[in-house]
C-alpha cells in the first residue's frame, strides 16, 4: 500500500480534535502489552489488522491482474513489482497477527466479502483504469489508516505506518495517467467519471464495514467506552473524500 | 521456479555425453568475461535469460491468477507467496540481463508469444488443475534449465541454478493433490489427462522456440560451431518427458 502524497487528515485530527473525541494520548502512549489488556481494544486491533491484511492480499491480486493489461513488458514488470511489494506487506501483517495470538485467516474473514465486492464492482476495463484504481485505492486506504494510526498503541502504529510507506508506486501511476491525458485530453473525462465511481463504491463498502464491526468502529472515532458516534465517522469520511478530491485535481481530473 | 525433486537429466548428460556433443568443459570452465567474447554464445545466453525471465514473469501471473481459485485464505496466501518468489527470480534475471548490456524487454520479447500461447491453451479450470500445472510446469522448466546449465559459463550457470532453487512450493502442490486424490480417487484420472495435455502443449511450444531461435538451439545441443542436430534436441526432450512420467507416478497419476 502506498502513500502517494502526505495526507493532511492526521494533522487535522491532531491539531483540532473535535470536542466529542477523547484525547488519543491514552492508548497512543502505550505499547501493545499495556493496551491489549482491554479486550475491546484487542478485538479492534485484530479487526484492523485483518482488514489491512486482506486489503494487501486483495491489492496483490488486483495488481497482478492489471499486469495483464500492461501495454509493454516493462509496464508489466512494474505492476508485478508493486504486487510483490503488497504481498510483503501482507506477510508482515499476518506475522503480527500471529504474534498477538490471532488467527490471520479468521481476522481477515469479515473483510473478504466487502473488499471482494468492491473489486467486483470496479473491475478496470483497461490499463489506465487499472492505474487510476491502484492509485486512488491505495491513497484512500493510506488516508484511512493514517486517521486510525493516531489512536493505536505504539507497536501497532509502527507496523501500520511501515506497511503504508511509500514504495514509489504512486508516482508510476501518476506519470502514466498524466501522459495519457496529455496525449488525448478526452481520456481525462472518462477517467474522472471512473475515479468518482471508485470513491462511491469504496464509501459504500466502508459504511457496510462500519455498520458490522462494532469494536473497530468505536475505535475509529477515538473511544472504546462510550460507543461510537456516526457523525464522527461521517466527518472522517468527508476528510478522506476531500483529500481524494485534491489528489484528483493534481492528476488533472475533476473529482 | 522450483525443483520438486532432483532431476536425473543433468547427471545423465554428464555421465554419458553422446558422441556428437563437443565436451561442455570448454565454456563451462570459463567465466562470463571469457565466454562472452563469442558473439553467438552471447546471443544464446541473452535468449536463454530472456526465456527464463519471461517464464518467471508469466509464472508470477499464473500463480496470482490461481490464488483466486484457492479454497481457503491460507491457500490463497500460499499461492501469493509463490507468485512473489517467482517475481524475485524474475528481478534477478533482468538485473543480470542489464548487467550484460542486454535490454530485458527485448530479450524476453521472442518468448512472450509461445509462453502466452501455452498458458492460453492450458488455463486451469479449478484449483487442483492449477496446482498440477504449477508443479508440472515448474518441474519441466527446472529439468530443461538443468540440462542447459552444464553448457553455461560459471557466472550464468550460478544464476540459473540459483533461480531454480527449491523454495518448498512443490511439496505444497504435491500434498494438496495427493490428499484430493485420496479423498476422491476419480480425481486422479481427470488430473492425469490434464498433466498429459500440459506436457503436450509444453513440447509443442518448446519445439516452436527451437525452430525459431538458432543460437539458443545450437547451444542446447552443446555446440555453437557446427550448427545443431535435431536428433540431439529430440533426445533432450525425451529425457525431460521421462522425468515427467516418473514425477506423475510419484504423484499417484498415470502419465
Amino acid at each position: 500500500m502506498e502513500t502517494p502524497e502526505p495526507s493532511e487528515a492526521p494533522e487535522d485530527a491532531e491539531a483540532a480534535p473535535s470536542a466529542e473525541q477523547p484525547a488519543p494520548a491514552g492508548i497512543a502512549a502505550q505499547d501493545w502489552a499495556a493496551a491489549s489488556a482491554d479486550p475491546q481494544y484487542r478485538a479492534a486491533v485484530t479487526d484492523l489488522l485483518g482488514a489491512l491484511a486482506y486489503g494487501e492480499l486483495s491489492a496483490f491480486e488486483r495488481l497482478a491482474d492489471d499486469a495483464k493489461l500492461a501495454p509493454t513488458l516493462a509496464d508489466k514488470a512494474a505492476l508485478a513489482r508493486m504486487a510483490s511489494a503488497e504481498f510483503h506487506h501482507f506477510e508482515q501483517i499476518t506475522e503480527r497477527l500471529t504474534m498477538i495470538d490471532a488467527d490471520p485467516a479468521e481476522a481477515m474473514a469479515p473483510f473478504a466479502a466487502p473488499l471482494d465486492e468492491f473489486h467486483r464492482m470496479t473491475a478496470p476495463s483497461d490499463w489506465l483504469e487499472g492505474l487510476v484504481k491502484a492509485y486512488v485505492g491505495d491513497a484512500i486506504a493510506a488516508d484511512f489508516y493514517r486517521e486510525v494510526a493516531v489512536r493505536l498503541d505504539a507497536d501497532t502504529r509502527s507496523l501500520v505506518l511501515r506497511v503504508l510507506d511509500d514504495t514509489g508506486h504512486a508516482s508510476f501511476a501518476v506519470d502514466k495517467v498524466r501522459a495519457a491525458i496529455e496525449a488525448e485530453p478526452r481520456v481525462g473525462g472518462r477517467l474522472a467519471l471512473w475515479a468518482r465511481r471508485l470513491m462511491g463504491e469504496a464509501l459504500a463498502q466502508a459504511q457496510r464495514v462500519v455498520a458490522d464491526r462494532d469494536a473497530l468502529s468505536t475505535m475509529l472515532v477515538g473511544g472504546v467506552a462510550d460507543g461510537f458516534d456516526l457523525a464522527e465517522i461521517g466527518k472522517m469520511f468527508s476528510r478522506i473524500t476531500e483529500a481524494h478530491t485534491r489528489r484528483m485535481a493534481a492528476l488533472g481530473l475533476a473529482a
